[in-house]
């Protein structure tokens, strides 16, 4: 079981202190997706390890600069290291229009197709479905149309306890019935419930990501019981003025929205540039929501509702 | 008397080795231009400790990704950090859409103005003269059109001798036109030949930026001389059929270049991400030009013929 996301850049839009903007790379048993794309994410990507062989779905929240500028360079790079399978890119209608404007007049021609997913900021919507996980928009509320994302496991099938298939001789074919719930008729006739053969699959979890916004409840219905919530935390209590100004929410406003959703955990990010001790930032959101935790650049942090927080820092290349 | 430039980004354009892509600040007393703005160049600009206030002039050379992706944000940044005075961009026509169209969908008002200068790669001209520094564009041949610069210093004004003053009780009104090389008549009506008063003035220096082309020496004559050349040299010897098929150079091309040209000392830069040991690119060089130097990141070379190659590293933040 891998669902776990690797901050790449916690910033917000003034590069400082040596932090990148905005970008995550969720892991969800192998698949990789990549939420935002400040300038210097492929950097990133180089130097934490991340692997894009298996990164066809890109997430982009909204058209400030600090999460969109380095999409260009990475599906440029994408091009130059010869990447010939499909990439989504879901965003703001205008994106593809970006996009196409850059690789027009650089005369580029992809190896390997797009295809843009316009995304609306007016009500939620499930933009992305494998069976195994989807992707649902979340309305934000910022000075431009910005989405964020709900990656939610789909309900899990029962497991079959092995056993019992060799006991009641339970033909191959009968055995995806009973991992949805069904039960058994044996060729005898008797009928084994479902309760005897199966155990309850593990709880689905969930990752929210919800940057940038102001303070607004308007998505705790949506996120209620998330097990892993990024949220925007700009600024320190004492700058509440600024953050109500350019739309951004404060340490304990995350906190807030986390405590309000019953979130499990709480990472914050989207760090002002005013601020170079992010510790100060942390034990302000733990005054009202303990769970907290930085989003530090580098770190991988566990979905999964059963491990730990921080599973690893992974190698610096 | 500065006149230096500082390497921020020498990597081609697949970002590897932690080698940035093309960007240079040069330093001429104080007044920095900026050339080429790969993805990244403002970090690199913090890190290498590159003061922004007295950047006004930043130039590009072509439309491919590793030499202009970094440019939309340092603009967003200039905003962010409140400036207001004028800035000039000098690049492909097409840059100016591609920079409106950002600005365009994220709604960004900008607090100062931007005056672009379309460059046409069709024949050199004079795009920037301030009265001590000129820029020429040089025509090079990539696959899009791509203009390298020639930073030239002005003829000097020649050095009055301070005693000459006092002795011939010269006035104020009369040294400008001594330093031009004008001769200066006494309240008695002797006439005090210029060469008696004054010291030649010292050689103006000139720095040449060639990134990208194939080989080619259409552009000899205008560079011949130059104190300082930067010339790419994407490729080793034994690629130079790479190089030949995506319009670049190789080590020994660059190398021919500064040989024919008589330049007093080459940088070469451009590297593809090929090559971690940059020693043997060097070395191969050095074969053909003994005076070449790698464009170390971080690096700054005089251009001021009186000084030695490498100035300083400055200090990483």
């Amino acid at each position: 079981m891998q669902f776990e996301v690797t901050i790449l850049g916690s910033n917000s839009a003034i590069p400082a202190f040596n932090r990148y903007p905005s970008a995550q790379i969720l892991n969800y048993h192998g698949n990789h997706f990549l939420i935002d794309c400040g300038e210097g994410t492929q950097f990133r990507m180089n130097t934490f390890g991340v692997k894009r062989g298996r990164l066809d779905n890109i997430f982009i929240s909204h058209l400030h600069g600090d999460h969109y500028f380095g999409l260009i360079g990475l599906l440029t790079s994408f091009n130059l290291n010869w990447r010939e399978h499909l990439l989504n890119i879901y965003g703001p209608p205008e994106l593809e229009d970006i996009i196409n404007v850059h690789f027009r007049h650089s005369q580029t021609k992809l190896r390997y197709a797009i295809h843009f997913h316009p995304l609306h900021a007016d009500e939620p919507r499930i933009v992305y479905d494998d069976g195994m996980l989807s992707v649902e928009t979340i309305i934000l509320e910022h000075r431009l149309p910005t989405t964020g994302f709900l990656f939610r496991e789909k309900k899990n099938l029962r497991k079959i306890i092995p056993e019992k298939i060799t006991e009641h001789n339970i033909p191959y074919e009968a055995i995806n019935g009973i991992k949805r719930g069904g039960d058994f008729t044996t060729a005898a006739g008797t009928i084994i419930p479902n309760s005897e053969l199966t155990l309850s699959p593990p709880k689905p979890s969930s990752y929210a990501y919800c940057s940038d916004t102001i303070y607004t409840e308007s998505y705790l219905e949506q996120i209620k019981g998330v097990d892993l919530l990024y949220h925007e935390a700009t600024f320190i209590e004492e700058h509440a003025f600024r953050a109500a100004e350019t739309f951004h929410c404060t340490t304990k406003e995350a906190a807030r929205i986390a405590q309000k959703a019953g979130a499990a955990k709480l990472l914050i990010g989207h760090f002002s540039a005013r601020y170079e001790d992010l510790d100060f930032l942390l034990n302000e959101s733990r005054e009202v929501f303990s769970e907290t935790y930085i989003a530090e650049e580098g770190k991988t942090f566990s979905v999964d509702h059963h491990a730990g927080v921080v599973s690893k820092h992974p190698v610096q290349h």
